[in-house]
């Protein structure tokens, strides 16, 4: 797409626009996912694609927060722990998202941030490779990675004397060796959408004796995962973007079988004591998912995210991420029709003029990418106008710094409607087609 | 209360027991902050003293937590960060805690659950001590505290090289010493109610050029804490107790001023970098508050808490320890009254009869003692049933192991009326008066 004159295809050429809005209007008719979009509170003026960021309110969510709050809380109150529940909230909301990852029950709990998940995680498994093997000192972390986990890894390098080091993915399977603990990946770069080969990377962590510890943050409910499958040893994501649990909903770690009973975390609270309630002076962690539980759970965001998981019922993650690749496949063809030309002078509107060329950084391989377009933009600080612009217009996405526009599709609520549609505002705001 | 038939005044004589009815008519009444209880959601048919565990629901959540819901999440989606001022939330809602517990604005953020912040407030001491001087390595808790709070000082022990060791508080002037890092104390423990001399041992930890961290779960919103006025380097607290914000509202965290900067988090996250939409590879702390956060802040959680802190409008703490102490006052005097006499043989209905006493072990003495009273039974084993039993009479408090049926005052919406039917409720259960 840096230069969409070298293929006929891409220019916009009279008829071309309108044939790729037939298209859309066809594939959503034929899309066998298209009335999930019906679960979703979505504003018809708006095309969201950000998605990937905070997932769109699911229509249960409003009534059963309502009953949390006025009948569980209100009159309830405490009886609520147990008669409403809310004491096996975490494991009974990990259990719904554990077949979207690809985990077999009882291995992954709802509880804390990503971050705090990160922690427990990477502490967790560099005690247990340590235990295997006292000599292996050193974290390897994706150098591309979303901020909070290298900080995080940092933190628990310095906290059980390791070493840190920051690569790219790829380069992994050479660098890992005998003195590696615990490797940490993102599943899905959040700024490229590239998607990291997990089977591959873990089985070449594992060759070095080592650990792998993933973060599904940008593929849990968008492609299948296969923690189990893959031997994944640890896994940490967030749940209020493609699982649509809400801002801010509780994070899950999983923990695979085997590693259960090793798992020794730096956050041993008193909600993953084999017996909370004797308030005991010495901790005994609880066998199962529930020893990555620390404190007393935050109830009305838990809700929020059970209730938004029930929209999964019935729903395949293959059937999702074959929707997911043909929303992006089109998403691409349909900014190359519209998008700026570089050699045309597209112009950012609102913004001086001049040339403007966006290309697309997430990779074109089915098998590398995740679900999100990310488009760079040169020059970089047009990127942040464009977006505004976009927003102005009806279409939602993200900037991300230095010059990235990143569009995040959501298989459950997106149409092939709102992808043509958002290239072609795309196109415009850039100064591309009409 | 042990032997009430020692005190003549203690006797169920006919006329006390419609005198006590008489006054707490009389003392509500007067009471100047009786008005505050129409703020709440309660059940008439209930008398609520669990409001140490879960306090009771504001009213106004109901609709701010549909609002949150309905408009900020779901029309607003992702423009909600800026547009209804999620991404700000921890520290604003921090500095509506503030006050509560004689803070300055800027030294309290609101984040993660009371486990986590532990973890941060503990290893952030451990770290402050050392680097004046290195050869401090040893942590003191309080040995009768809050589980996490042991389990956690445990953890931080470990990752930080100290050793910790447990003893009661009133022992902590004579064992902080040289070596001494940090000593985390609960100010008021949570099983007996005992409130702790907080001014005395801060100053206590100071002399010995240690750190003091609090605990203030059971304290914040209940009595003046003054972390300010005596002090308190660290403290951290609940906020689903005293402060009504909801089951599993997240807790806060003060760092004091003059170490704001020296704070080195074991959780550095990506919301508490200086430039967290940089999405820098390096961690580079922001000052103040925020510097205690770590992940994307639960915000329907968030949310609920906010407006419950509304209630505290105008309401001076001091006026509700005054309502506090005069509550528990006026519930010992009228469990003297009802209560059961250990030589009178009183059974618990539902259990197989026999002689049961009940003696309060939360301390008589004013300042040394909590919002809470905690009756111990003898024999033991009948504190659960008698709990029960008074549940399903409609007097709600909390049965904590071996034998301790603890009753929580909230003056925000406990009234005399309240404290003298759960006494009169008690006797009956227990057999003690008519």
């Amino acid at each position: 797409m840096s230069d969409p004159t070298a293929d006929p295809a891409a220019l916009p050429a009279d008829g071309l626009a309108e044939e790729l809005a037939e298209e859309a209007l066809a594939r959503d008719a034929a899309d066998p996912l298209a009335q999930l979009r019906e679960h979703f509170v979505l504003d018809p003026a708006t095309v969201y694609l950000d998605g990937n960021s905070l997932g769109a309110l699911p229509k249960a969510v409003e009534g059963r927060l309502a009953d949390v709050v006025s009948r569980e809380w209100g009159r309830l109150q405490i009886r609520s722990w147990e008669e409403s529940g809310w004491w096996t909230m975490p494991e009974r909301v990990g259990a719904l998202v554990a077949p979207l990852i690809g985990a077999a029950p009882g291995q992954v709990v709802v509880s804390d941030s990503t971050s705090v998940n990160v922690l427990k995680a990477v502490v967790g498994a560099v005690r247990i490779a340590r235990q295997d093997d006292p000599v292996r000192d050193e974290l390897l972390v994706d150098a591309a990675t979303f901020p909070t986990d290298g900080y995080i890894a940092g933190s628990a390098a310095r906290l059980t004397g390791c070493t840190l080091r920051a690569l790219a993915p790829e380069d992994v399977p050479a660098a890992v060796g005998p003195r590696t603990a615990a490797v940490l990946l993102n599943h899905v770069d959040y700024r490229t959408g590239a998607l990291h080969d997990l089977p591959a990377l873990t089985a070449a962590v594992h060759a070095a004796g080592a650990l792998a510890v993933w973060d599904l943050c940008h593929s849990a409910g968008a492609l299948p995962v296969g923690v189990d499958a893959h031997g994944v040893d640890f896994a940490v994501g967030c749940t209020y973007k493609f699982l649509n649990g809400g801002p801010g909903a509780p994070a899950f770690l999983y923990v695979r079988d085997g590693l259960q009973e090793r798992f020794d975390s730096p956050l041993p609270g008193w909600n993953s004591h084999a017996d909370p309630f004797a308030m005991a002076p010495d901790y005994e962690p609880a066998n199962g998912a529930v020893r990555g539980r620390v404190g007393t759970p935050d109830i009305l965001s838990m809700a929020a995210l059970e209730t938004a998981l029930g929209v999964w019922e019935g729903v395949r993650i293959e059937d999702v991420r074959a929707k997911s690749l043909a929303l992006t496949d089109f998403f691409l063809r349909c900014v190359a029709a519209h998008g700026p030309a570089a050699s045309a002078g597209g112009s950012v509107v609102g913004s001086a003029g001049g040339g403007l060329s966006v290309r697309s950084v997430t990779p074109v391989e089915h098998a590398r990418r995740g679900s999100q377009i990310s488009l760079l933009c040169d020059p970089a600080e047009r990127a942040e106008p464009v977006m505004r612009e976009l927003g102005a217009r009806g279409v939602v996405g993200d900037f991300r710094r230095p010059g990235v526009l990143r569009f995040g599709f959501t298989p459950l609520y997106t149409s092939f409607q709102d992808v043509e549609r958002a290239a072609r505002v795309l196109g415009q705001v850039t100064g591309g087609t009409r």
